[in-house]
């Protein structure tokens, strides 16, 4: 079965022309899981939204309705995903914020996608499009994603199944649509989101979960070298969970999944996770 | 009178919610300057369009299909602007760019803004935000612009009329919707766009009639000091023209029109220019 498309809370796949998310990008998003007609980490999806509005001035509405919008647009679907955008709504022609915003609130509900994820992990590449260094964006999942089209389109071979992104002073970052963790010598290792990147919601959990299993995380930079130097690397995404990864094109392979990829795995998939 | 908005050359305001240019700011735009109901400069905003879908990899429609429909957009205006923008199209959810992408082409017109320039020069100010690095989208006009808006959002004192943005290693790069540009011992010299910032249709035009004129360009990193040491400072922009800059606040004032300013101002407004 298809999606519903709200609006406002208005059955509707029409947004004005003068809208400031098209216009500028000016806006955020979540996109999130769904299990039995509700969001999956509903309270870690909408603490990212107010953060996201906090940084870039834009009132976010009440989570109760959020959350109503999203079950309606659910209604039928029950499994899937739902994603939210939130733009700065209709306004004149300028980048200047308007004083008062009239937010457009957007939820597209989807079935779930067929996942053909192999057992030994994925094969992800490593993109040459760099991520610009914004510390006043970074972390936040707003509408400005052509960094991410254009790494996605460096390939096209459907045996890759994501691309790492560096920044531009050669840090691994992330994936285009995912976190990245690594496992070395029994530890999490995994990029800081100080200056780019997303602070995906998923990356929350796994890291919440590592706390309560006793592993400890190291949020530090990391290089190519240091996916070289790994004995597991996985990627989390909010939609396809932990996915462990098989190879890394031209620099190593792992045997996946690994026995911290897997306890994770195991942790964040339970019901109560 | 109002302007109009034709969405893939009909009258409409609409566009999807699944449009690539709203999702993820996957798109291009031009805001153009309109006189006798025909663009200015049309060929050049043409060309960095073109260039634009070059990089984006997103297929431009023809040059005459876009110029008809901004007559069409501007019938009964007559002046005032037109901004036309380009996206990729609906698509599934995915930052990957779909292979034939069904182009989304957005045409708006609008009547003239009114003017209060002062005679002396506009106010500018420095702006906080900073201009992220990346090569792969610096020059084009794409439609990720969070960071103008937020640069825009820094101030709302009305005397001040632009905001100078610097890259994330303090060079001045532009303002939040112009190109800046310096006069020193009667050489013009403005800000090398190579891996942030707009290369604007109007700073190409002056820097063209500065050619002509007998003026050397320096086209060169640029730094708060030399604002400072600067004889004279203006801005350019497709709406807005040759602006004198009075004053950065903070830094320092200017006789405004200076000389190379006035003369560059009344090159470009000559009607073939």
């Amino acid at each position: 079965m298809i999606g519903r498309r709200l609006v406002n809370g208005v059955e509707s796949s029409a947004i004005s022309v003068d809208d400031r998310g098209l216009q500028y990008g000016d806006g955020l998003f979540e996109t999130m899981s769904a299990q039995d007609g509700r969001v999956r980490h509903f309270e870690r999806h909408m603490e990212r939204l107010a953060e996201g509005g906090r940084r870039l001035g834009l009132p976010v509405p009440d989570a109760k309705l959020v959350a109503a919008e999203c079950e309606r647009a659910l209604a039928g679907l029950g499994a899937g995903s739902v994603k939210l955008m939130l733009t700065r709504g209709p306004g004149p022609r300028s980048y200047r914020p308007p004083a008062e915003p009239s937010v457009t609130r957007i939820v597209v509900s989807s079935a779930p996608k067929p996942r053909n994820d192999p057992d030994d992990g994925i094969v992800v590449r490593l993109c040459e499009t760099p991520l610009g260094l914004n510390p006043r964006l970074a972390g936040i999942k707003h509408l400005n994603r052509l960094e991410q089209v254009m790494a996605c389109a460096e390939w096209n071979d459907p045996a890759i199944a994501e691309g790492l992104m560096s920044a531009i002073d050669g840090r691994i970052v992330c994936a285009t649509a995912a976190n990245v963790f690594l496992v070395r010598e029994g530890r999490l290792v995994t990029p800081a989101i100080r200056d780019c990147g997303v602070a995906g919601v998923m990356r929350g959990i796994v890291l919440a979960a590592a706390r309560e299993l006793g592993i400890t995380s190291d949020i530090i930079d990391v290089r190519p070298e240091d996916l070289g130097a790994a004995d597991e690397v996985f990627l989390t995404n909010a939609i396809t969970g932990v996915r462990p990864v098989g190879e890394v094109l031209g620099l190593r392979r792992y045997a996946a999944p690994g026995d911290v990829t897997r306890t994770l795995i195991e942790r964040t998939t339970r019901a109560d996770a």
